[in-house]
């Protein structure tokens, strides 16, 4: 089967330039020196080539997403780098058996975290976006408080989710040096032998962080194909042209098919006008008839792989190639 | 259980408001006056409680959509509102026995509907947005060339998308003439005795419809909530306050978990300042602790619902209300 004969709307990647990029980050942060963030791709087949690239510590946002790690083997060393005071998930996610750390940044998420049978935490410090993360000044109380409830404290982690997807690259070096100064100065409080921080636009910036939480690089998107990584554009979604008039045309890839947080998506040959929840309308930049296919780009790669079941590997880029996988997205929704 | 003891985040809807809702359309449009759009809702326990109502004729924008109705014995009478080329979607939907009428507007279409054993259709025509329907002045062979291939045209359909969201009432009332003015002249070319069109905005407004296609009416969002309409905001995305800062405050329900196309989500008790994957951070405007829940309302009620696996009914409004029922949003995704 070849990728312009699936049913549609389809993700699909090409598998050898997601191999490519898996490959460049593999060298450029070998084994434990990225801990990939499975909130990018929510898909463990994708993580099994992480891990056979020697990646074999993973960053999740959700308990749902370690746990499918941990029960597909996976679970060597798993980072829950999100707060989380459901006692239920983390209890489940600790009777994986995994080895389990959990981010914490005040007492009631401490509390969680002990009360579940969480072992070991990191102190997760706000270093410039307003989200998680405790005052850098209160570092090292958190850290007293969770030894006190017999919490081993592996170090700290800090998010600069603020400078990753900034386009300039002098910006992202200047800012990301401004946020580790933080985290640096909450280290030193905190103690450990853990800095976990970072993303697809600083994984070559950051270089405090003792490991870094990247997971776009290796499918990519079109927000992040504006940086100057060294990552490919892979996926994107398929779709069939079900109609076309004189100025424009329409597929059948809508935003139920697509993130829309990021704006809208690229086309390889349109230009996109809107999308509504099953239809994208496009000027198509040569004629297109009703049963084409056509490839769509979505902005931002994280919520979209959460909306589809499946992501399909072909052979190569292009509506030709040969579908030669088809990867379960099975770390989705939030009950594991 | 109360909707405060859901695991988060989690889908909500008070089923009072809903029934409210449910009963204000039935009176307003009663039976095949209206022909339900299961798009908006994606939940075969809310169609029945459509169909409890006397609206055994529904509207659906997938074949995924329509063969779940059918499925579930609510095939009476079925219309994909929806250019398809996928034969093989079209024959599993023309197999479940259903009465099952697909919207054409060209050559491609028909033929895909004749291929699949398709036996009746809607000449889909465009009345002003730039999506699917064919040119009024093409109506007529449209329908002619339908005829040719054996399949029975009932009459026409044109979707004024551009008009249900418009908040003045005026521009809609105005609008909805020019469009319907143009779904009129195609009927007199295409005849039948069906004019399907409209939805939520419109409903009251378009007088020429003899079937109104609304969906959101019974959930609703906040967009259509800005609008002169009789119907109640009734669901939000329940989510736990996981962090709490001095100007701001970070629960644990982001854009994996709510439509962002229609902009922002709003809160019952905080303003918004942005959501990430799996967070928003928001301005309480009361004291918040980690651990409390809040409520987030999405802009967009039927994306959001394709992001999760059960809408929850709650007996009443708020965070205290008991849960009374969950149903399963089982006809989310395209294969069926």
């Amino acid at each position: 089967m070849r990728v312009a004969d699936l049913s549609t709307p389809a993700l699909v990647a090409d598998g050898g330039a997601l191999a490519r990029n898996l490959d460049t980050m593999a060298a450029a942060l070998p084994g434990a020196r990225l801990r990939p963030h499975v909130k990018a791709h929510k898909c463990t087949a994708l993580a099994r080539e992480q891990a056979a690239r020697g990646h074999v510590t993973f960053t999740g946002a959700t308990p749902r997403e370690l746990v499918g790690l941990a029960h597909a083997g996976l679970g060597t060393d798993l980072l829950l780098a999100n707060q989380c005071v459901d006692l239920q998930r983390l209890a489940a996610l600790v009777a994986t058996g995994a080895r389990v750390t959990v981010a914490v940044d005040s007492p009631a998420t401490i509390d969680a975290a002990a009360r579940a049978g969480v072992g070991e935490v990191l102190v997760d410090v706000n270093v410039g976006m307003p989200r998680c993360g405790c005052a850098v000044e209160d570092a090292g109380t958190i850290a007293d408080t969770a030894r006190a409830r017999g919490l081993a404290v592996r170090g700290v982690m800090g998010y600069e989710g603020h400078v990753v997807g900034l386009e300039g690259r002098d910006e992202r070096v200047e800012k990301t040096a401004t946020a580790m100064d933080r985290l640096a100065a909450a280290h030193a409080l905190v103690g450990g032998d853990v800095v976990s921080a970072g993303g697809t636009g600083t994984y070559d910036i950051n270089t405090l962080a003792t490991e870094i939480q990247a997971g776009s690089y290796a499918l990519m998107d079109t927000a992040y194909a504006k940086l100057d990584v060294p990552f490919d554009l892979t996926f994107g979604v398929v779709a069939t042209v079900i109609h076309v008039a004189p100025k424009y045309a329409v597929a059948d890839c809508g935003l139920k098919a697509l993130a829309m947080d990021h704006g809208q998506p690229d086309m390889d040959d349109g230009d996109v006008w809107f999308c509504s929840d099953e239809h994208i309308t496009f000027a198509p930049r040569a004629a297109v008839n009703v049963g084409d296919r056509v490839i769509v780009r979505p902005a931002h790669v994280d919520p979209t792989m959460a909306k589809h079941e499946a992501l399909h590997i072909a052979a190569g880029p292009g509506l030709d190639a040969e579908i030669i996988d088809t990867w379960a997205i099975d770390l989705r929704g939030w009950d594991a």
